[in-house]
């Protein structure tokens, strides 16, 4: 039981973490914490925050859970301001899309002054952001990726897992590093994509677009996603991100050589057996 | 109203058209045409068939109405015995997802014998085929785009285009090659695209795989897609999307560039501006 949650931008995920600590009664009090009054303002008058403030340091006062929620690089530079202000024994955590920036600054913050803070993603986002799309049950069958170190105590990490899995999350435990990886892969490398084909048709047969199906628009939905969050993330990743890019390269161009050869039987099999891949994720 | 409608090939367009022409009482007859009778008998089973014979001139026979719904290279390679087979008078159309090769073909033979043919391309397939998927209402709203050519009759392209506009679709009038262009784009690209996704990320991050949340399986549903259907369209329609391919690759170089130089504020403009192309679909 959480004596005082402090959400750290109450948009999209930490409006659905107020949400569902809220519907699940989880915690005492729940304080908003954010740049724009106004922005919370929704969120206190629908009860689920208790409190909201534009101050940090008046935010985390005497909270023992402290969810950061704003974009990555916004995170990684309110580290500092989070270990000055936050009490001793609360658990400080984040929703970041990428961990090993935000996991080193923590590690070096925490040299100093021992406060416990695990990383987390949940794999739960959306092309719409902002708090009024939150809903309680967003992280329900989600997979959430938490990212301790050598240095993390059991005690935090195992209260973490067990808040997201109580939010019906499935936890999964990964270094900061191989995290960024993974997320290169099956995050940032399909956003990515779905910019350039947007770009890319736009620029060939704008008005093809008119005639759009379901096929294109699936698959260019994140494209509509927020600028400044993908901005952020695709800078802040791009190492592991160029590795996905030369993998999803290398692949297009197989195929390509495939149909270029008019090899009809290797194509095939080539598109049959990504078929069976992608039907395993149903 | 027609008198009796000739369905060749019974699958997810070919059967939607049959439950549609039934379900409004369009045709006096539904006769359906495959090569597999136990693939025709649910169709028989459930009423939106009359009839149902693996025999192509049995099928056409009295037939005023002939929809060709067979995967794009089958649809050219049973012209000349359409041809053969189709009563004076009848006019002849296909749902096939490139239309050049078609219209060509069907043009040398009306030289021959004057059937009236028009080619039609409803953009409403899925990444899953067959006629249990089958739906009467699989083209309301759907775009179909129609490719009469300079030969082509004003009344057998005004009756099409009532056909399908009384299943519930807009109509587009383009020439063939302008269509297989466009499809290029908005279909053949994305389809693509989506394999070499699957394919990308099963060889850098495997594991990454178990992650996945809606934005990865969005983008790649119809990587899903039946290989024999798209082994098809990806050879007949090469030419237009080697020209879509490079316009992506470009528009994913040019996003690449602005990250690898850091260069934040112009990726967070081409990504606002990319959002605003594809917010413009919804």
């Amino acid at each position: 039981m959480i004596q005082r949650l402090a959400v750290v931008g109450v948009g999209l995920l930490g409006g659905s973490v107020a949400k569902a600590v809220r519907a699940q009664g989880l915690a005492g009090e729940i304080v908003g914490v954010g740049r724009d009054p106004g922005r919370l303002a929704p969120a206190l008058a629908d009860g689920t925050l208790d409190r909201v403030t534009t101050d940090l340091a008046t935010g985390l006062r005497d909270s023992d859970f402290v969810l950061l929620a704003a974009p990555v690089r916004a995170i990684e530079s309110l580290l500092p301001a989070v270990w000055r202000a936050v009490p001793d024994g609360a658990l400080v955590t984040d929703v970041g899309s990428t961990k090993a920036a935000v996991v080193r600054t923590a590690e070096r913050l925490a040299a100093g002054r021992p406060i416990a803070f695990v990383g987390g993603h949940p794999m739960a986002g959306s092309e719409q952001s902002g708090y009024g799309v939150a809903r309680a049950d967003l992280f329900r069958g989600a997979a959430v990726v938490l990212t301790p170190t050598d240095a993390t105590e059991p005690g935090p990490l195992k209260a973490l897992t067990e808040f997201w899995e109580a939010l019906g999350a499935r936890v999964s435990i990964l270094d900061a590093d191989a995290h960024d990886r993974a997320v290169a892969a099956i995050s940032h490398l399909p956003h990515l994509v779905a910019y350039a084909l947007v770009a890319g048709v736009a620029r060939v047969e704008p008005g093809a677009l008119d005639l759009a199906a379901r096929g294109f628009k699936d698959t260019t939905r994140i494209a509509a996603s927020d600028a400044r969050v993908w901005e952020e993330i695709f800078l802040a990743n791009r190492e592991a991100l160029g590795r996905s890019l030369d993998a999803f390269r290398a692949a297009l161009a197989e195929l390509e050589r495939l149909i270029a050869a008019g090899d009809g039987r290797a194509l095939r099999a080539a598109l049959d057996d990504i078929k069976t891949r992608r039907e395993a994720l149903r």
